[in-house]
């Protein structure tokens, strides 16, 4: 099955978890806390996780799955072909909001991103990324003026997104969030890459899993925004790390603002 | 004329207002810096105050207008019919985001809010606040059970927005930020109202012109929330206010906190 196939499969997927969400939400949530009273788990996290396992072992028997909820393989290596998803991503906006969550779903082979979706549970919009290919918003490519422009903006021409999580533990970030054009918090790493691909953001900054940043990853490849960790290496997509996502000059600048700062 | 067919009327004006903007979005948008890069307005924030202005005039002749972009009348007092209007709210979100902005139109009768309009320019979402009747989200009559739940809710239960802004000058807003289930920022007076209408938050800080509040009082008389400056005062809706809406336990809480501050 080539990428294009495989991510319209992903597409049809989300659309059915949509209506399962939607089916869902009169009943009973089944909230639990996870880590703490911000991080969340809800039964159709679960349920989502199952329908997705079930499918992926269907269509793609010798793949590999690593999900936020625990059900698939343990991934030691992305050796091979391994998904990586994330049935709800944003739980605590779906929880408390009934809107700005996302699921998400990514492809790799041999830890190479090869096709990623996300998905807007709320609203039903979609951004499909294929490597090597393009990105397509709603079904249709993207416009990648605004991102190319973006290659040569400062972090004073942008607007940035983070969470409250690494502000926590060092306000430099929230120093660095007034040499932009503005702070943004949407409290889903799914929206903040979306909104980084249309170039609606310039930067994005966060303590996020594997889950959160597949997508991403593929994304940038395609979009032109770097992903790194704040040492400015690549991420492993194994563990939990600081994220720094953002279009080439404020990448650069950014890296040198937390290298001051470390 | 009654609320509900002014209501009709503001909505209708909303959605010509949306398809100007929708039109307008190829051409070149005139983007100028007010107070500061991050306090824009474009050619069309004037059009569409041109365009409602106009309207208002024909309908109501005697009613006076109050308006971001100044083209309106001088309000020195809130005697007799005013409207209160904001052609495009959150237009550092339009211009960098093309999304996440509003359009708001209330009317108010000897300082007394009426009926109230919130638009998604982006989305086309509607919420409509009718003084002493109800509120309406596209259309529907709104469910309170989610807000009148939030009427005995603790910070440490909700999720709260606010902009760079307060925080700039008072870390003490940081901190509190800390206290909460988590922060957003969302950049839209226009959409925190509607987050905390629909319950979606259960408390927004942020320093207000009379025009981010004037629909914000009406919702809040309708589901539930209070609205007064950081001292627990009435809001005068003639100048910029630091403004605190919240549900009433996180209301008394917040106060309580900022008064230990000052």
């Amino acid at each position: 099955m080539n990428n294009q196939a495989i991510g319209d499969l992903m597409l049809n997927w989300a659309e059915v978890a949509k209506g399962q969400v939607t089916a869902g939400l009169d009943q009973d949530l089944g909230v639990k806390e996870k880590s703490s009273a911000r991080d969340l788990v809800t039964v159709l996290d679960g349920q989502l996780e199952r329908f997705y396992r079930s499918q992926i072992r269907k269509y793609f028997p010798h793949d590999r799955i690593l999900g936020e909820e625990g059900q698939g393989d343990q991934a030691k290596s992305l050796d091979g072909a391994v998904w990586i998803i994330d049935p709800i991503d944003g739980t605590l906006n779906f929880v408390k909001q009934r809107a700005h969550y996302v699921t998400m779903l990514a492809r790799y082979v041999d830890g190479v991103g090869q096709v990623g979706v996300i998905y807007a549970l709320d609203t039903g919009q979609s951004l499909l990324a294929l490597a090597g290919q393009g990105a397509y918003l709603n079904g249709q490519a993207l416009d990648l003026t605004g991102p190319s422009d973006l290659a040569e903006a400062s972090l004073d021409q942008v607007l940035m997104s983070t969470e409250a999580l690494p502000l926590d533990g060092d306000l430099a970030l929230y120093q660095l969030s007034k040499q932009s054009l503005g702070l943004r918090i949407f409290g889903c790493a799914g929206l903040d890459a979306v909104h980084l691909a249309l170039g609606r953001t310039g930067l994005y900054l966060n303590h996020l899993y594997p889950w959160d940043n597949a997508v991403a990853l593929i994304l940038a490849e395609v979009c032109g925004f770097k992903v790194t960790d704040f040492q400015g290496q690549p991420l492993n997509l194994l563990d939990r790390q600081y994220v720094l996502m953002a279009y080439p000059k404020i990448h650069d600048q950014v890296l040198n603002y937390l290298k001051d700062r470390q």
